[in-house]
Parts: C-alpha cells; structure tokens; sequence
C-alpha cells in the first residue's frame, strides 16, 4: 500500500470472497438470515455464458426451501431422460436404452434442470439486491490474517483482510482497503487464493482426461437431442447435455497428446469448438450435425481429482466449493457440491453469530462436507473410468458393455441426485430411536410426502414446511387424535414440553423458542372428523402448522400414507430436523428429555 | 363542451369503458393480441379491497392460459372444503358434513381460489402495463354514437364517444376529448352507462333478498373458519369464505324491512359491519368469534336477476359483465361470469381487426354469452330458494334438509366451476363427427389431460399447449406411428392438408398459416421408440410440439391413458380447438376436407 494515503478500514460480520456458486449461496442464505455480510469477487462482470450448467434434485430442493424454485424451473431445461447410444452393426451408433436421467425416486423433483451458471448466479444476485447485498467487484484481496489470540472470543473480529480494487488507480484513497471479519469464506475456485493464503493443501492428483466441452444450438437428425445421451462408439465417448431453449452442450473426451504442451497444461491455442465438434461427429455417425453460425461458449480441461486436507483455520477462514475438491464434470456435480457446502455451513455460522449456539458446531462443517467430498472423488474416479472406456464388442471383449454402464449409472443415481448423501454420528446427529421412524434415516435429508393441511385439507407436502428459514423443525406425529387416549399422550407431551427440566422450558417465553424452533403437527386422525384447534395450543402456532396424513379431497396427490411409508406407528414419535432439512433427532412422545438432551448439547435457550 | 377550446380528437380500434375485471380481462387480451386499445374508467384509484373475490377452476385455466395463474395461486387462497354446519340437537349449530368445494373433477384447479378483486386487477394491470396499455382515469364518456352507415365498413371508426376527464377543470383543454373507436366495449358494471345510453333493456326482476357481507380478520372457535361453510341454523343462514392470509369474508341474509328505505333501495345508514357480525353471531352459536379490531370492507345489498335483451348494437358497440347480468354473490359467479363473458369476445374482434376472420363471427359473442347468463339465472334462483330458506326440524318439516341441499350444491357443480358450459352448433361449433373422440364434447372447452413431450419425455399437460394466443391449434392425434400403415395415414393426411383444395394451402406460406394456426401431433407410440422427427415436418414446426400419450418416466402423473379417456382410436383423429380452448371442430385423418368446409365459413387464409 502506497504510504501517506488514508485506507479506508471496516467491520464486517461475515466476509465472503468470490462471487461463483459456492459464494453467492453462502452470502444470499447469510443475508436471508439476517446476518450482516459482505461478498467480493474479482471478476468485473458475472458469468454470461457456459461453465456450470446442471442442478441435481437435492439443489433443486434446496432452492425450493429459499422459494427459488419456481424462478429455476421456470428459466432452466428439464432432463427426464438418459438416452444410452452404442455401435450399431452398420458401422455408426444406435440408440439402446432410454431410461429415468434421476435414478433416486423419492423426490419432488425427479429430473435435472440445466441452466447456464449466469442465471443461476443471477437468481441470487437478484434475491440479495433485494435485501441490500451486492457484490463488490473487481475487488481482488491481497493479504489474509488470522489473530490467533482472539479465535475464540465471540465479540472479536479476527480476521484481517486487505482488499483491492483492481479498477481504481493505485493512489486513489478507494484502491485499497482493510476488513476486519469475524469469519471469511473462501469461494474463490481451484485455483483459491485463500486456500492457499492459509496454507491447505491439497490432496489427490491430476487425471490424464481431458474434455471438450462446447454449447450450441445443433441442426440435427439425432432424436434424443433433447434428452441427456451417453454415447459409446468406436470412435470415442461424448455426452449431450440438453440445455435452454434449442442449446445444447457437448462433451468430447479429446486426445491428450493433441491438447496438452510440455508443462502437461492445457493448451487452449491448440483447439478450438470447431475441433471438439469434429471430434463429436466421427462420435455421433451416422447421425450428422451441422456447424453452427455461432458458438455459445466452449473449453478444454484436464481433470483433477483432489480434496483439500481441512476445510476452514481455526474455524475463522473457512473454504467451500471448488476451493476444497475438483473432479470431473461427467455426473454434474460440481456447482451441485459447490451450493451444499455453502448451504451447511451457513445456518450454522448464522446461529453461532446469533449467539443460539455454541461455536463447536462449526467443527461439523469439514466432519460432514469433506467427507463428502471424498465420496464424491471415489465415486468419480469409478465413473470416469467406466465412461471412458471402449465399448464391448467383439473384437473388444473387455470393453465396457451397455449393462455394465447403465447399472453403475443406476448403482450411482443415489449419490448424483445428492439425495443420498447421509452425515454420519456427531454433536448434531444422534442416532437413537431410529426405530420409532425406520424410514427416515437420520443423518439425510428428510424426505418430501404429500400430507394435507386440516385447518383447510390444502395439499401440501412435508417439504413445504422445510422452509430455509434457520429454525429448528420438529415434527410431531401425534398419531390418531381422534383416539382421547392418544390424544390425552398429545397433551401430556405438550405439557412436558413446557415443564422445568425441559430445554424448551428455558427459553424466555414461547416466541423466543419459536425463533429457534417451528413446530409442526402431523396427525393420522381423519380429515373429516380432525379439529385443528383441538390439539394444545403449542403444537400450533398457527392454523397452518396442523396437517393430516389422509387421501386429499380429489385423491389426486398420493397423501394418506406418510406414517406407513416413513414407518412411524400409531404411538406416533417427534422428528427434529435441521435447519437445513437433514434428520438430527428422533424421540417418542414422552421422550422430551432425550429431545433436551441433544439440544443441550450444542444449542443455548435464550 | 364550452365552445372556443381546442379539443383532443383522436381514433383508436378498441376503446374500452370500465376498469373492472371485464374491462381489464379485454383490454388485456387485446393488448396481448397486439390490438390497438384504451381503457378509461371514471374512478380515480383502483379497487383497494372488498368487492368480488371467488375465481373458479375455469377462470384460473384461463389465466394460465395467459401465463398468470402462477401469480394468481400465490397471492390467493385456495378452497379446497365445502363444510356445512347445521341445526345440532342441543340449539346451536354442528358440522354435518365436509365435501369437495369443487365437485367438477375433470381440472387442474380443483378448488376456488379467493383474492379479492383489486388484487386480480392489479395482475392485468401490471401485465399491461409492461405491453404500454394504462387505465386513463377519472373518465367519464359523456355521449356515445354509432355512425349507422359505416358499421359494415372495414376501414371506418363508426362509434364516436366524448370523455370528459374529471380531475380536470371544465375550461381546461384536456377536459373533454373525443374518441373515434372502430369498436367500443362497455365493461361499466350494473348501472352500465354504455347500456342505458345505447337503450338496452335489462329483463327480469329484483328479488327481495338482501345480503349483508363483511371481510375481517377472526378470533373465532369455529374449526372450519379456512373452509368455505355453508351455515344453516334456526336463526338464520351464512357464508363463510376464506380468503387471503387469515381472512375471511361473512355472507349473512338479512331482514329487508331492517335496511331498505321507502323507495326500495338499501340504506346502508341502516346497518354496519358490527350489525352483519351480530346477525352472524346467532347463527354460529354455540362457536363464537371475537369482535375484531377492524374491518376490512363490509356492504349491503339486494340482489337483482337480471339480464340484458341484447349484448351488442350493430357488433360495434358491445356490453359486458355485469353490465349484462346480475344475481346473487352465493355461488361466486360474478367476476367469472364477467371475464368469461370478455375472453369470449377478445378473441373474436382480435380476428376481426386483423382481417383474418368475416365480421360475422361477432354475432357469436351474444349467441354464447346470453345463453349462459339466462342458465346462470335459473341456477341462481333455485339456489339462492334452497339457500335462505329454513332449515329441515321436526317442527319444520318443509324445511330445506341438509341432502337436498348437498344434493344441490354437487348437481350445480359442473355449472359453478365454469367447466360445464357448453356452446351451441353455430358458425363456429361444428358437431360433426363427435364419436371420433366421444368424450372431447364439440362445444365444451377441451378437458385437460396428461402427456409427455416426445423429445425429452417431460410432463406436458394438454392444456400446457391451449395457451391464448390467439390461434386455432389443431390437434392431431396421429395414432400409433410405431405401426408402419398408421404412420403412411399421418403422411397422407400432412400431403393432403397443403395440397391444392384444403383451405390450409391456401395461405401464402407455412410461416403465414401458422400465424393463425399451431399444429401439435400426439402420438399413441411408447416414448421408448418414438422419434419426433420422424413425423412429417409439417406436423413438428418444433420439437416441443410432438407429444406422446405415454406414461411418464417415473409413473407419477398419470398419462398413458389420454386416447382411451378422450375416446379416441387407434385410427387417429383431428381436434380442432379455438383460441379460447373450445372444441371446435373433430375430423378423421383423412377428412381435411371437412376442415376446410369449417374454417372457409368464417376465417380468410392470406
């Protein structure tokens, strides 16, 4: 920094650095709690075109828990289909198989949806602009400290960042400036420069693939344009991804020796999309393409499959997305682990700046997402090889055969749709009682049901009730309530909820609880008979938080078998969910001590 | 007009008179037509609250047509339960019963959504304002003539009207203007000015029947305060409707001689919200409901039913809503009847202003429109009868029983809903060969049904495609084109629809023709094998617009049974639908002939 120039110095709770999925998550679920946020990125202008493009199921319910779901389905494509091409005896390919592109089944959305990672990003942008945050940019930071001595003093703010604005001159008073945070995520991509500021390295190693991806509208006589293909032939591998409106992206696995220079890095001069496309067509023969009169966007990359060793210092710094694993874009999960990440570790960081918790919490981020990250390289790894293998023939007996692949594709559904990612045993996971819900595995996400609201028999899905909003959710299932004995249990659990011992008990009246906590009743009585306003006064803070587990009023939506289905019997049970919709707990009616238990655990009544 | 001022003289095709849902309805549909119009309305603000709320299942299929239904489910409520209370032995009242509040199946809306009206209004309003389209207000037409000589003349703007803004000061220039419009549409309620100046006579009478109604916020008891409740008790009968947020609105039948004044009118000096709400109280007992801080808007009225003789003079001047009809607010018909009534006309004039259809087809406004209000009459009498009178007891034996009355709300289903409206053979209703697809009803708005998209397999309803576009679509359910004899039929029929002869290769180019008409193909084949492309072009003018009738790739929606359910063979047939999603027409694929013998009736190709 030039001396004799004032720098401008300023406090901020959370300090986000870059701008790309993983960041923007971060700093939009942040500001929609309320927490006070600030987000640079060193690029002048958001993405316009091309890189990330699919979100899974698990993203798209995440999205629909903020209300952005319709915003995302309205812009992006759907992908209902994976359509598998292999050697043909003539010579060219043929269609083989079109089956389900999402495997995992039990989700209200059953497809991808591609988007271009512009519009993505923008639906964030947008909802932020919305609540006063927007991104600094072109703001690069230049020097990160991390002052030991106060990590864990809750008013201190220990990370010092310098910050500066690449589009002012080095003497002007804005050029650079000094934040002191209390926490800074680094979201910075591959290459991050706070991961390696902080010095984590990271673990894994460089792969000899190397992809060609380009976007275009085709002029095609292929008939699975629209849908997601896996192609096998002899002349290579390729996947179409159908994207907005006519687009599609191509992805062409290139021969490393024409692409890559003497450093073993990409050499970009070296191809171009008219290259990757004719690559494509020896692929796709007989089938034809023709060259387009523009290009949306394409690149070439090798592929890294690595893991960064820790995930945050001190639990001060912290790195999410791209910053902390890279990988293969076959499965399209790359911008999808991005956003989960992000999302974890937000409503945590949320409550500990609230004070509601404590802040060993933070710990759960690596524990949980690293973890996964790890499974996701061990998955990919298994994929890639899989895909890019030759295919079976006669002459090519080891070669990958079509019900080889399609039954990994299917092994893997689980995992790609980022519904069965599962957080093992911790401070925020407890594991008892799996029995009283055998079908809500504790440690996953929650899964959706079509229940009906009882005040008005509206159909409305238990996810409905996941809203993002960084409570707490317990689910009581009160059983039949038109049984007096079971609904007396209903009303003994409710006064025990309240009673001295109980950790609810602590707070300082029921609104102050229901800032933590939203607690939703779930009752398999009728919907003829059911009165919503029967039920304790605490176990609906409003009408809309009774439902009932009955057939809606057409029979049209499927409800009326969430107990069966989620295995909870007539004695009913409490569900805790987390903020960010995973299983944490399960106890049964006169279990509020156990709920007490692993509240106490982490969480401070206030 | 004072004389020596300089006034504002201009012309425009479509002026439109009255700000209310059927003014807005056509002023809106028109701009989205691309035709020149202006609205005018002689309030200075728009509706804040009260006032029409009920939007049944036809309405809303409407408004997704246009793309607003999405906005339309977000901001309403949604009435999924009709609950009836009656008499209980011990005095006050009981629940007897909670029911389907739509009984009409066959929809995608199977409920009433309530929003009152100022918040539909607000959805055209701000959707035409983005295509340019203001309410001028305060305006009051002054005088309105009709140039005989020049009706049938293509070029003329035969109605002069003079508006007088009324925000302004009589000798300032912009007080008074004249409007030479090619067409006028009176949309100015039940005291229509339009009506009374153009000597339009309403027929039928006024009913003694006075209503009070009040919206408020409740603190009630009364578990059934989000369902709509039909109270029947010895003390009186009452509505309950639900509405946004935790609204509701109280109808309560009044005593005449309590509120009207010697001439026969209502004095509304007479009574108040606190009045309604104490009549409403000795109907719900023994529930009570608190008195509310507020109210939110209250009126009394009493009903008339009436209708007017005519809907138009010489179809240039046009009346509208309830400047046609009105009855009494029971069964939510008001704001439905009125839009109808507008989105039936838009359609047409927009044809007519374009030159692609023969004035003629302006005589079907009246012929469908009238017909509906005069059955909208009858319903209205038997039901408001069954309504007010007394309860079926032991003392009262001629009383109305709750299954009479049950009976009655579910036969009216079909007519309340909208769904069950049914126009006449006329100029544009061709019965002919209706046991081609015996349950598409020639007449009827086609039904929705679920389908896939060919080309990507995504879930596609039916009614996806009727969007209000203006254009004829043609539907054409190809048959099984796995079959190879079938699939020669579809090729004959696209070669024998552009050949010389059919009035569809009378356009002057693909491009022209479907300016007026969208071709969409459904075909019987299973998605697995079907290719959309190899369909003939003329049938795919884009790959979204070839649907399989299939079962989806998860079994979730229920298609795969849409030829079976319509009543369609394997041998195909052509639906003709009109751009108000009515069934035209129906011919078999080899009968282009008899679409020619259709469309040359009314429409030019050009």
């Amino acid at each position: 920094m030039p001396t004799g120039v004032a720098v401008k110095d300023s406090k901020v709770d959370v300090l986000v650095i870059g701008a790309g999925p993983a960041g923007l998550m971060f700093a939009f679920a942040l500001a929609r709690a309320g927490v006070n946020v600030r987000i640079v990125d060193q690029r002048p202008k958001k993405v316009a075109a091309g890189q990330a493009d699919g979100i899974q199921p698990r993203t798209a319910e995440v999205f629909k828990s903020y209300g952005l779901s319709d915003r995302l389905l309205k812009e992006g494509t759907q992908l209902h289909v994976a359509a598998f091409y292999n050697p043909s005896k003539s010579g060219g390919i043929e269609l083989t198989d079109r089956v389900p592109d999402v495997t995992a089944t039990d989700t209200n959305f059953p497809f991808e949806v591609t988007l271009h990672q512009g519009a993505i990003e923008a639906i964030f942008l947008d909802n932020m602009r919305d609540m006063g945050v927007e991104v600094s940019r072109p703001v690069v930071p230049t020097s990160i400290e991390v002052n030991e001595a106060l990590v864990e003093d809750s008013d201190a703010y220990p990370v010092r960042v310098v910050l500066e604005h690449t589009d002012s001159e080095p003497e002007d008073e804005e050029h650079n400036e000094i934040v002191h945070a209390r926490y800074v995520l680094g979201a910075d991509g591959a290459h991050s420069w706070v991961r390696k500021s902080m010095r984590i390295a990271m673990e894994g190693e460089q792969t000899d693939y190397v992809w060609g991806v380009v976007d275009l509208v085709p002029e095609t006589d292929l008939p699975d344009v629209r849908n997601k293909c896996a192609i096998h032939s002899n002349n290579g591998s390729c996947m179409i991804i159908p994207r907005e409106g006519d687009k599609i992206r191509l992805y062409i696995q290139l021969d490393g020796k024409d692409v890559i220079d003497a450093s073993g890095r990409v050499d970009k001069s070296r191809a171009g999309p008219e290259m990757i496309l004719d690559v494509a067509r020896k692929t796709l023969h007989p089938f034809t393409i023709e060259t387009p009169q523009s290009y949306d966007w394409w690149t070439i990359y090798i592929i890294g499959q690595r893991v960064a060793e820790r995930y945050s210092v001190h639990d001060r710094v912290f790195i999410a997305g791209d910053a902390c694993h890279t990988h293969s874009p076959k499965a399209g999960q790359g911008m999808n682990a991005s956003m989960q990440d992000s999302y974890n570790l937000a409503w945590k960081l949320a409550h500990v700046l609230k004070g509601t918790v404590h802040r060993t919490l933070l710990q759960t981020y690596e524990l949980e997402r690293r973890k996964y990250a790890q499974d996701l390289i061990n998955f990919d790894k298994k994929f890639a090889k899989l895909f890019s293998g030759k295919p079976h023939s006669e002459l090519n007996s080891d070669g990958v055969s079509h019900a080889e692949f399609l039954q990994a594709f299917q092994t893997f559904g689980g995992f790609t749709s980022g519904l069965g990612v599962r957080y093992d045993e911790s401070l925020i996971i407890n594991s008892k009682h799996q029995h009283l819900a055998q079908n809500v595995l504790i440690g996953q996400r929650l899964p959706p049901r079509p229940l009906l609201r009882a005040a008005d028999c509206r159909p409305t899905n238990l996810h409905d009730l996941l809203v993002s909003d960084n409570r707490f959710k317990l689910l009581v299932f009160t059983g039949d309530t038109h049984d007096p004995s079971q609904m007396a249990k209903v009303h003994d659990f409710a006064q025990e909820l309240m009673a001295p011992g109980s950790f609810f008990a602590e707070f300082s009246s029921p609104e102050a609880m229901r800032a933590v906590f939203d607690i939703v009743s779930i009752s398999s009585e009728k919907k003829e008979t059911m009165m919503y306003n029967a039920l304790p006064r605490i176990l609906w803070s409003h009408w809309s938080k009774v439902l009932v587990d009955d057939i809606d009023m057409r029979g049209l939506t499927g409800s009326g078998k969430v107990y069966e289905s989620l295995g909870i019997d007539t004695a009913g049970a409490v569900i805790a969910v987390r903020p960010d919709g995973y299983v944490a707990a399960i106890a049964p009616l006169d279990g509020v001590s156990h709920l007490t238990d692993y509240f106490a655990n982490f969480m401070k009544a206030c």
